[in-house]
């Protein structure tokens, strides 16, 4: 119709306009009308959602629940197994007319008694406690602990510089702290994390019998991050201990080594592994109304570190993508696509419920047009980032006026998650929600990762985000 | 020469191009080099200058001690006064080669013993404490307080229509809540404080003995808000006490009056307003290499209300306005402009402070070329606020990709503050730095405005922002 106008266009005088040009003109004319009136229909729909999720949603409290009622829930833990059927039942009461728990064998990986850490300097006549926690699925030492001198290096440069010779018989100590000139704080968080994940086995490389890092963190207190670990065979074969200290606790010891290089560091751990355990993603759906096999998901993760309540990580993502059932029943939307909300399981050390969503939508024949994850916080919304694949950040780009009267000013480019991961790899666009991150690493796999440390509004508003995309995607498509 | 060259540009052939064209051609091609080369020196200075504010700023530090070593600290104060030296040494500290002490009158109003509040019910058999507050400005009831019947109204409209026949003798409760569905806090607050500032004389003009309002709070918890209020004499002349009092207390006050409609309210204020006091603002300055009597400017309050630290309201904008001097120190910077930082006092009150400023610019012939005021507390950056006015607004918004990567999408179109007011109405350009204020009326005016709310990183990158435009508008005019 375009080409045909295009032809017709140079040849228009008052007597040779024919009946198709006239229509198409009409339609040009009309075209601007009627993309104007699907954006302020659009408008309007988005300013519904955001009075329900700012004045009635339920994400607060639900996560209020989880976090305080429930709070850690690491992968095999009873508390992981009260998160699913909580989210069973959280997903029902939001208005899923079906609920799946899709099974999958999880780690199952027990921190045990409290960590023990403390630096003694018979120079200095000193003994200090170190506040100090274990890497998931770190080997413990058991009650006997370990005691060694520390070699502290700020690289595995400098580790291998080493080599066997200083470092047999001893603890390495990562001191690497994060770069804060990063704004992204991600990206520091990025840097950093390969101490904790793979310090172990580099450690264990040259003789070490323990390695310890300095908390991951944007701030200077005394908070441990724990987060997963990894024995990489490729590395070595020895699982060698390995905890975190605090930042302060890091700076302490960095300065007890600066005055007695022989100062002998004790860690005490108690962690095991068990057998494998069962457990269960939860998928909470709407069913859609004319393509009923097709699919918009959001999702966040059910587990959560042991030492915290998983307020932020990731209990806000869970509560947000389960508020979306909520919001559509409360507006009556009733989506064309199944829109399901996915509290995942084991994305802190393992990802299996992130695999096995994908392998039963595969085995399941289920299309997913779109999958968003939410897993930095509930802090306040800055943007999304959209995969390119199949037009989808095309799409959304230009729903980009329709997110700035609620602050959310960008839309970039490429986006997805750990637990979407798997299905973005069987071709499924993957979408990000990105809050404000600036305060994300001070509480991040702490004992501070509290309900407490939630503001209502921004847990709110970013739920609100999500909902408002997944029902733009689910209209215009 | 531009249009020298459109004029000539149709005829230009081998061999007719003159010397003055090709000077044109060349500029033309060189612009965008020598344009792009200036963008990347600003570039690289930003980086610089949020580097520093990253790591070795003292705005975080300053803060601290402004908050927790002297407090709280409302206008005529001991602690207004403490921090009035503190911030004349920590504005020579950070680098400012002159200080100025500007003198001012301020209000002084004083609080005297902690305000009380009861709801009780004969009926019911109940007496409740209410958490409660009393305004800046109002008169106390002193010792014997006031006990009276409540009439609950939810706008001026409401009291009207009661008149003096149902208010007279009672204390009138405004039980106003703030908009939640408005996406920029700072909407519903300007809806909602009407109560707090004119409440008392609209009731006393109908005769009630006293005010309550809800407290202006996006979060339904139990802190009061104070602020200031005016006895407008065009309304009445007859001055009444008046408190706010939490959410929580307003719901149950509301509950309280369903259940028993002749229930009495007790309040008890010990407020005085004394003799004005004298105080100062403190003006620290790096006087300019080229243009030392043209200024460009960053001020916040020094001035707090007196019930909490005044951490975010506003020693954040303070300790972030004087940050710039600690930074261009560090840096190297010599700018051509003079360089201010201002710590206005008595905005909470009286403005006495922005208006002393502005007579002595007046006086002294200062030709202000940019004023920016950072008052919506010590959150993560979003945006800017500029003035149009000689062309600032349209030099600064193409600065837009500068800012991008440090997360400052917007710079939106006017900009100000109280304190500046009376500076922009002698025709200064005003600019208002905008933070994430989501969490901001959660603790505004209350007991819980303390250092602890305080994020470092959040801070200081406001910091930074600040500090770059001012480099750029500096360097640029």
């Amino acid at each position: 119709m375009t080409h045909s106008f295009s032809q017709k266009a140079g040849l228009l005088s008052h007597h040779t306009i024919k009946k198709s040009v006239v229509v198409v003109l009409i339609a040009c004319i009309l075209y601007p009308f009627s993309s104007l009136k699907a954006q302020n229909q659009d408008s309007l729909m988005l300013r519904k959602l955001y009075d329900y999720y700012l004045t009635k949603s339920k994400c607060y409290s639900n996560l209020d629940y989880l976090a305080t009622k429930i709070g850690g829930r690491i992968s095999g833990s009873t508390q992981a197994e009260q998160a699913v059927q909580w989210a069973k039942r959280a997903m029902y009461a939001a208005g899923a007319d079906t609920v799946y728990l899709q099974p999958c064998m999880v780690p199952h990986w027990v921190r045990g008694q409290k960590e023990k850490c403390s630096i003694s300097s018979t120079k200095l006549k000193t003994t200090t406690g170190l506040n100090c926690v274990a890497m998931g699925s770190s080997v413990g030492t058991g009650a006997k602990g370990i005691k060694a001198r520390v070699i502290e290096v700020s690289s595995f440069e400098e580790l291998e510089k080493l080599g066997e010779n200083k470092i047999k018989g001893n603890i390495v100590f990562y001191n690497v702290s994060f770069d804060q000139t990063k704004i992204k704080t991600g990206s520091a968080y990025g840097e950093a994390v390969k101490y904790r994940s793979r310090g172990a086995s580099h450690a264990a490389k040259y003789g070490a019998i323990g390695s310890v890092v300095r908390s991951m963190t944007s701030v200077a207190d005394n908070e441990a991050h724990t987060g997963n670990m990894t024995y990489d065979t490729s590395i070595s074969k020895i699982k060698i201990t390995t905890i975190a200290i605090s930042y302060k606790a890091a700076d302490l010891l960095h300065q007890t080594l600066l005055k007695d290089k022989d100062a002998l560091l004790y860690i005490e751990t108690h962690c095991q592994t068990l057998p494998d355990a069962p457990s269960f993603n939860v998928v909470g759906q709407i069913t859609g109304t004319e393509k009923p096999n097709e699919f918009i998901i959001t999702g966040g993760h059910l587990d959560s570190w042991d030492n915290g309540q998983g307020a932020h990580d990731d209990g806000s993502g869970v509560v947000q993508s389960i508020e979306i059932l909520n919001a559509f029943k409360a507006l009556g939307i009733k989506p064309k696509h199944s829109i399901r909300a996915v509290a995942f399981m084991n994305e802190e050390n393992g990802l299996a419920g992130g695999e096995a969503y994908a392998r039963y939508a595969q085995i399941n024949n289920e299309k997913h047009l779109a999958a968003l994850e939410t897993d930095a916080g509930g802090f306040t919304p800055r943007a999304f980032g959209i995969d390119t694949l199949n037009g989808l950040y095309n799409k959304a780009v230009k729903w980009k006026n329709l997110f700035a009267p609620y602050l959310i000013e960008r839309i970039d480019v490429g986006g997805g998650g750990a637990d979407i991961g798997p299905l973005e790899k069987l071709g499924v666009p993957g979408m990000a929600y990105e809050p404000d991150v600036q305060r994300y690493f001070d509480i991040h796999h702490t004992a501070a990762d509290t309900f407490d440390k939630i503001n209502k509004r921004e847990l709110e508003l970013g739920a609100a985000a999500i909902g408002a995309l997944l029902y733009l995607i689910d209209l215009h498509y």
